[in-house]
Parts: structure tokens; sequence; C-alpha cells
């Protein structure tokens, strides 16, 4: 029987027991769903995983997209597998139903793309593109926007892009400079060519439809000059019917080391005359509009890489269940038969290890889509309002440490097969190679630790910091009146002490410090908060966990919950002392990276 | 100008100012060499590396080998590049003269050979490999096999391997099942699967040289009846002519995730009728002899992984320098003119991590190297069993903390350059995906960290430990007496001092407790120690900067050498505080990973 591509029993944990979508059900936008709607949602989505992109998932990673001069090749079966998951009406489950959706919540949503992307890898993220795509113009177009490209990305005929990068302007925004001139009917001509555009061709749907950033003439410099166009690949009629080709070309593709199932484009924009674009709310606000996508997008990345991570972590434990290799150093008799390889210590290591990681990652992710959710459809206005807050604090990390400790599970998959796990025979080098994308797109961790303590941590007077802080206070104050869990909640709590702490510090010293040393070690700062907030994560389902064993389950659900405690333990045992280490070079405002001059290198 | 393979300025830094490679010429052997025949060695390494390497490195890694069915295909520019090398004398340059070698110092040929591996990757492995197995013939063979096998390797004719592994015996060579029946003529039929053979076939050379592990008929089981022998593609006639073909017959090619320049194969020897084999050494020692071989491999594969690390620092340098992007925090000007992306603190950090993970693993492969030098070279007996001994303990950390720390610095050179790191038009994510190999091959890193804590640390009555800790300390004496170091020595103590107690209460556990649990942490302890290590390696390279620095060098060699200090001061800031918490995981013996269950999972 090969590896499940994921485990549905810790889905089920994730969804039901943790964040315990069905409370959400009451709301009326979800009241047509239940547990029966949302597995079979599951079940489906496991099965177009299995039936169309398991099978061909190699062919995909070793035969990339090729561009003939005139358009896209890829083998058929990456639209065969697009059609399939849009025909089963999971191009937009979360979407309205007007739109065609089934209002899904998001949480049941995220995990029937877990299972699509374990398979599909990077082929899904046409569809998350195209969904993100729409969700922007849904919440800053016009009516009519929306009737024209809204409808057709949500029922999978167009697929759409976000258009940011230029060869000059990658993690800097502020220095993009394809321009935006009006023209007489209210349109506008955009000239500029754009790279890293995921989907930026292919000949998958009827249309693409761009989301461009750029400068209208005359506008202000710098990210206060910046506007959002929709400009797609073929002009639309007002009767929906397609119009003319308008002037996108594809310039390249790229060859990526990984994530094939997806092209990656350089575009031109206006190189033969003109391309039209139309523009989305006023004029030099489209980098606020923008980040409606990317926020989504951060969103995303971080659970693609724990998806990539999560079923790494399934393959490689399937293979160490089924490998004999070795001897116990206590074995008596050298000659006694092998034992499985999950017996040795050292590969139980590297499972925890992995374990904890993808599922700490994965439930982060959850939660972040949990509030995502809420932010709209919570009853209350304050409660939308505390949930925006804590989102928009936790973005940068529920992006990036996914997106870091991701690409390190699957490091350890493949040292779980050894030399097996080296060749393509196996997946899990492929995920290797699918997952070191996603600390670089949607914002590199540098720029999300910058993001966190320059921006989020201060913000709203440190609003979504301390209600971040406060919300692992009350998982630590359930913990500690729990016995086998109160030793983990002073440990956390000490941990948050020493955030706090360091927080402090650094934010008294941006008032009276050189801000580029306050600033030099963020990225060890993001490191330290994104431990604290997944050790907060396993003290979460090890609340749950817990509280389960005492019900006194079966047998399985014993297993399943013992393994709960157990990675959660390893993850305090094993990961989170790092922080004291981090901590301490940040309140020493340490100065040896920032301090290294050009010439010394 | 193109970024330098290696920086020349450092690989004399090394060689002659840290490890002192003129000391060693006068000793017979290299009496004929100076600092000009090797700096003459490395202008004709760096001029191939350059000309038939670097050109085709991309081709190279897009065009793996295909197998016929009959004959391994591979581009030709292999065979030219590898001529290249046997031609200018640098296949084995650090051979006896009278098997056509220069009696190079093995110093000066690791230096050589990190500029060949830079540009020709893994391609180079054919010539380790073959250079690695005449080096075990000539220790171990009679007068007969050194006279057919030896020379023409060492002269490029033929290439060697090494054939351990088998689809049931990898980590575990006491399962091989390869047999050995003796003929009439004292030779061997050979008959089993071998996998994973590094260039175990091709066309590259006239013949190739397999050093197989195979067990005579009757032998013991397990380690103790193993036996090595000679298999060759072609039985070669004793006038040195090529006889018939041997049944060795190629099974497959393995389709690897990098190391695309040499192939991986399957072989399966005497299936049509019977392989012959020439006894190396006596029946039943065959694993001793094949430890020559294996301890000079795990030298190479950390060597391979340093310079892999060195190169990909190299080039995100370069790339860093030259690539205006953003601004930095303390800009009061938003759109002021870009800086280079070297500017920014957190890209100094990637690129000092870099620096301070390759420079210092190469440092102690070049250590390595100068011991297994002395081992055989040294004026006295005294020093050269000196050598041996600490040479012998430091083998796994050689092999393993280079090829661990290799491709995290591999990881942030493809950070540095971001989206551009992630594609082919620049060779990092090639570098990376090489380098992931080096954990896995010649033991993986979970059973160095045994053969560490098992067996090194405790051997001799703790011999090769305290030689080592001794040399440490030595370093540690000498920094303390200069002033900008003694802070470093005082913190190199200390965590010496943490090894040791770490290490003191090991191996009373080893008594006292059960062993599963006392070697459970085992790659913690590999780890700890190994970052003590390149702790110490930083040191010496301290303590000859310090000294440069206080005698007024030029302008440049002050930046160097201000390189120097601050990347060990890096790799004392930012890396070294972490074993803290190893120590205390190991000091708890802690059982998380030990007690975790399979059906917990």
């Amino acid at each position: 029987m090969p590896a499940p591509l994921l485990d549905r029993r810790d889905l089920k944990f994730m969804l039901y027991e943790v964040f315990d979508v069905e409370s959400s059900l009451t709301r009326e936008r979800y009241s047509d769903h239940n547990r029966e709607t949302i597995d079979a949602a599951l079940d489906v989505a496991e099965t177009i995983a299995e039936k169309y992109f398991l099978p061909f998932r190699q062919k995909i990673d070793t035969n990339q997209p090729t561009f003939d001069g005139e358009k896209v090749q890829m083998i058929p079966e990456i639209k065969q597998a697009l059609d399939a998951v849009i025909e089963a009406g999971l191009a937009s489950p979360g979407a309205d139903y007007e739109m065609g959706g089934m209002q899904l919540p998001p949480l049941a949503t995220s995990a029937v793309y877990a299972y699509l992307n374990a398979a599909g890898s990077t082929t899904m993220g046409y569809i998350g593109l195209t969904s993100a795509n729409a969700n922007l113009i849904e919440a800053h177009g016009t009516q009519a926007q929306k009737a024209k490209w809204v409808e057709p990305q949500r029922s999978g005929r167009f697929a759409g892009t976000m258009a940011m990068s230029e060869p000059g302007a990658g993690s800097s925004l502020a220095d993009l400079t394809t321009t935006a001139v009006p023209r007489d009917d209210g349109t506008y001509q955009i000239t500029g060519n754009k790279i890293w555009i995921s989907g930026g061709d292919h000949e998958l749907s009827e249309n693409i439809v761009h989301l461009v950033l750029a400068r209208v003439k005359g506008a202000p410099r710098g990210v206060k000059g910046i506007s959002l166009f929709i400009v797609p690949k073929f002009l639309v009629n007002d009767d929906g019917s397609l119009g003319a080709r308008n002037d996108v070309q594809l310039a390249g593709l790229f060859h990526k080391m990984g994530g094939r199932g997806q092209t990656s484009t350089a575009l031109n924009f206006g190189e033969k005359g003109g391309a039209i674009g139309y523009l989305v709310g006023e004029e030099n606000r489209g980098l606020m509009y923008m980040f409606h996508m990317m926020n989504e997008a951060r969103i995303m990345v971080g659970t693609m890489a724990a998806s990539t991570a999560l079923c790494g972590y399934q393959y490689s434990l399937d293979y160490a269940r089924e490998r004999p290799q070795g001897r116990l150093p206590s074995a008596k008799d050298p000659l006694a038969p092998p034992v499985n390889i999950i017996e040795h210590a050292d590969v139980k290591r590297m499972l925890l290890l992995q374990k904890a990681y993808a599922e700490g990652a994965y439930a982060l992710c959850l939660m972040g889509t949990q509030l995502a959710d809420d932010e709209h459809t919570a009853p209350t206005e304050e409660e939308r309002a505390a949930a925006h807050e804590l989102l928009d604090f936790l973005t940068p990390i529920i992006k990036t440490w996914p997106s870091e400790y991701g690409p390190k599970a699957n490091y350890h998959a493949i040292q779980v097969l050894g030399g097996s796990g080296y060749v393509n025979e196996h997946p899990v080098e492929m995920m290797y190679r699918d997952n070191r994308l996603n600390p670089i797109h949607e914002g590199t961790t540098g720029i999300q630790s910058l993001d966190l303590l320059a921006r989020k941590v201060p913000q709203n007077n440190l609003a979504g910091y301390r209600a971040c802080l406060r919300a692992i206070g009350e998982s630590i104050a359930q913990a500690k009146q729990v016995e086998e869990l109160s030793v983990y909640a002073y440990e956390l709590e000490a941990a948050v002490a020493t955030v706090n702490q360091t927080t402090e510090f650094l934010l008294a010293a941006m008032g009276e410090q050189d801000i580029d040393l306050v600033l030099a070690n963020s990225v060890k700062y993001l490191d330290m908060f994104g431990h604290v907030v997944i050790a907060w994560m396993w003290l979460r389902q090890g609340l749950v966990a817990s509280a389960a064993l005492a019900g006194q389950p079966h047998d399985a659900d014993v297993a399943f919950y013992r393994g709960k405690l157990q990675a959660m333990r390893y993850f305090f045992r094993y990961e989170l002392p790092e922080i004291g280490a981090w901590s301490t070079l940040l309140m020493n405002l340490d100065d040896t990276c920032l301090g290294m001059q050009n010439d010394w290198f």
C-alpha cells in the first residue's frame, strides 16, 4: 500500500478538534454545511489528488513547460488535472453561491487544498492565484469589473496572476517602472516588463487576467505612486465573449529548480503598441489593494510549504516502517535479523522533527485561515476587528516559519530514505526542491522579518503584538491546569517572557539607537517569535490530545494522541531552547553582521 | 567580470599561513617542490577549471547520462574535461613519481582539486574515486596487482570505483550477500548485485576497476566474513593489454537530484556465468582494507561539500556586490537611489554565514589532509602515530560537518540571489542540489555520529579524544596571549569544557544505562563537537590574521584579515552558543525520540 498523501486522522484532528470548524457552521454563510459535507469535500479532494495528480507527479516534474516562440507547451496531464478540480467544484469552493462557489468554510477549503497540493505540488498554484485574483477584484473592483472578471475566474474559464516584480524591482516595489497612460475611453495604456510571473502564460484557460502594478504618468515616485490594473491576455466584450488579443507577450520562461507544475514567466506589456489596462479602485492606491492579494498569497505560501512538509513526512514515515536495515546498538547478536529503520533512535528523531515542523506549521496556517474567516464572518464587529488585528500581526510568521522549516522537514525526509531519497524513484527530493521557493516568493524571509519587527510589532500601539501574547497566555493558563501539560505551560511562559523582554528592549532601542543596528538581526527575531508561536500551536494540540486521552478513547486514538503529545514534547525539548541564543544576540544588539565591510568579504 | 570560482587569496592564506605547507617541503618526498611549483599547480587547475568545466557546468547538469541498453551515453564535454585534467598531470598529482605522479604535497593537491571541484562539480568524482582506489591497492595489494591496476589508474587510462552497497545492505554492510567462490586458478567467481556505485559504468576510460566487497563461500556471517576483490570491467593480460569483457553488467542508472556529472549505477556481477575477481590481501579482512578507501573518501566528501560551499559563497558575494535593490532602514529619502544589496545587514549576515561555514569547513578538511600526510611522511614515528590518532578521531567530523553545513551555506547563496537563485541562469541552485548528497554517501550523518560517540571517543582509552582536546587547548593558550582574541579563547575554552563534561557524563552512562538511550542523541553530540572544532578552526585563522595585522600589511591584506576576524566573530556569536541547548539534551539523556512508538507516528 503506498504512503498516504496526508494523514486523514490528523486533518480531522485539526479541523474538528483543534480549530473546531463546526462552531463556525452556525454562521449564515455556512449554514448549508455540516461535518458530512466537509468530509465529503475531503473525500473528493483526496480522490482527485490520487487520480489526477499523483500518477503524473514525476512526469510533471521532469517535463518542464517550454516556449515554442508562440505558445507555452506542457504535458496534457496538467490541464486534465486542473479541469478535474474545476469540474468537481473545487476551483473556488469557498466562493459565494452566486459566483459558482459552495461557500465551504475556509478551514475546510484549506484541508481540501492540502490534499491537492500534496499530490499536485505546484500545479495547484494556477488555481490558488486565480482564486486570490478574483478575491481582490471582488473586494476592490467595480460592479462591472466583478461581473466581467470574477465569475469566469470562479468557474475556471479564466486564470489569474499577480504581476508585480520587474527586472529592477523585486523586493523593492518602490522602484517599479511599468507605466500607465490614461486613454480617452477611461482605460490605460500599460507599458513595461514583469518577471517571475507565476502562470503568466499558458493554454490552460480561455483567458488570463493579470493584476498589474504600474505608475500612472505623473504619479509620485515611490510606493505612493503605484496603481493597480486589470490587464487581460484577451480583451473581453461586454457580453462576456473574448475580444482581441491584448498586447501582453510572453518574453520567456524561467527554468526553476522545482515548482515545475507552474510556469514562471517574463512578460512584456505594450511592446507592440500598447496593452489595455483597467484601473482598479483609485489611482496611486494600488499597493494597498495588492496587499489584499499579497496577504492571502502569504498564507497560501505558508500553507503550501506546510503541505509539502506533511506529505514528505508521510512518505518517509511509510518508508521507515517498511525498510529493514541494521540493528540497535543494544542488539546482543550482531547476526540477528535487521530491524525496520523506524526502530533506530535517530530515524525516530528525523520523523519526529518532521512531524513537529509540519504539523506545527500546518496548525499555524489553519489558525491564520480561521482568523481570515473570522475577519469577515465572525458574529460581532469586535470579533472581526480582533481577528484582523491578530492576523495582520501574525502574517509574516505564517508566511515565513512554514517556508523556512518546511524545507528543513523535507531535508530530513530525504535523509530518512538515504540514497533512495536522492533519486527520483521517490518524490522526496522533488518536494525538497519545490519547497525551496517558499522562503523567496511573496516576500523573502528578510523582508518578512523587517515587516514583523519594524512594522507589525509597533503598529497600533502594539495592539497586534499584545493580542498575540494574550492569546498565547490563554492557552498557557489552560495548560497549567492539566498535570501532564503544566511543565510545558511554564516553559512556554518563560519563552514568552524572553520574547517580551527582547521586544521591549528593541522597541526602546529604536528610539535611541541607529535603526539599522536595531533591525540588523530581525531574522533572528522572526525566528525566535516563530518558534514561540509554533510551541503555542503544539501546546494547543497538546491540550486537545490530553483532554481526549482523559476520555478513554479507543486504541488507535490513544496512539494518535500519544503521538501528538510526543511531538509537542519534541518541540519543547529540541527546538524551543534555541531561542535563548537568538534572544541574547538581539539583546546585545550584535553588530557583527552590520559592521562587516564590503571589502572585508 | 564573472565571480571567481574561489578566492585565491584565501587559498594562499590556508596553504601558506594557516597550515604552512612550506614546512613540509623539507621532507624528502616533497623536496622538488616549493611555493612556485605549488602556485603553478594552482594556476593550471584554475585554468582547466575555467576552460573545460565552467562553460559546460550547466550543460552537464541538464543532460544526465542515459543508458541505451548497451552503453552509457553522456555529453562529450565530460570526457574532454577529464582528459584535460589527466593531460595536465592532475589525475594523481600526489602520487609517486614512479607511478606517474608528481609527489605534490597533499595540502596543495587539495587546493588544486578545490578549483576543479568548484567548477567541475561532481564530474571530478571519477578522478577522486580512481585515485582512492589506486591508493588502496597500493597499500594492500600484491606487487603484481599494483603493477596491473595502480599505474593505469594513475595515468588515467583506467578508472576505479568502490562497490559496497547492495539493495539490502546500505548503511549495514554486515548484511551484504554478494558471494565469491574460489576457482582453481586462485581467482574468485563473484556473484551479486551492487547499487549506488558512482562511476560504475561509462565510456570515459579503457577499463573500470571495481573494488568489490563480497563473502567467500563458507565465511563467517556479519562483518567478519567480508573480503575485498578487484573486479575489472575488462580482464587485463599480463602484458597490460585488455583481455575479455568480465561479467559485470550495468543494470541501470539512478536519476539523481544533483551530482549529475557522475553516473550512479546499479551493477550485476556474474549474471551471465561469473565475474572474475582477484582477492586483495587475506580473506575476511576486506572491510578493514576498504576502510583505507572509505576514510580517504570521507575526507574527500567533506572537501567536496566545503568546496561547493566556497564556490556558492563567491558567486553570491559577487551578485550581492552588483545587484542594486532597496534602501537601508535609516535612509531618510525613500526615493534615494537603491543600494547594492551587500549593504543590507541581512544580506551581510547571509554572506558571513556562508564565509564562516565554508571557510571553516574547508580549514577542517585541510587539517585532515595535513594529518593524512603526516601519518605517512612526518619525520618521526611518534609524529606519524599522533597524526594517525587525531585523524582517526576526527574523521567522522571531517566527513559530516562540511556535509551538513555546506548545503546550509548553499541554501543561503540561493537566498542572497532571491528569485534568481531558484532558476538555472545561476549555478547556486545546482550547488544546493549537488551538495545534498554529501550527508548521505560514505556513511550518513547518523552513522558517523555513532562512529564518533560509540567508537572514536572511547577507543584506545580516549587517546584520540584527548589528543583533540589537547590540540584545541594549544590554540586557546596562544589566543589568550593576544588581546583581541582572548575573549574568543575563553569562549572556546568554555565550549570545550561543555563538550568534556558532556562526554564524561555520556561515557559514565554507557556503563550504567541502556546503551540505546545513551546513544539516542548521538547526532546532537556530533553537532556539538563539530561546532567546537569549527570554532577552533576559526580561532586558528584568527591567530594568523591577528598576527599578520600586527605586521602592518598593505591595504588589501588589511581588509582580508579583518574579514577573517569578522567571520571568526560571526561563528562565535551566532553559532557556537547553540551547543548549550544540545549539551543539555545530551546530559538529560533525553528520551523523547527513543521513546516514540511506531504506532504513535
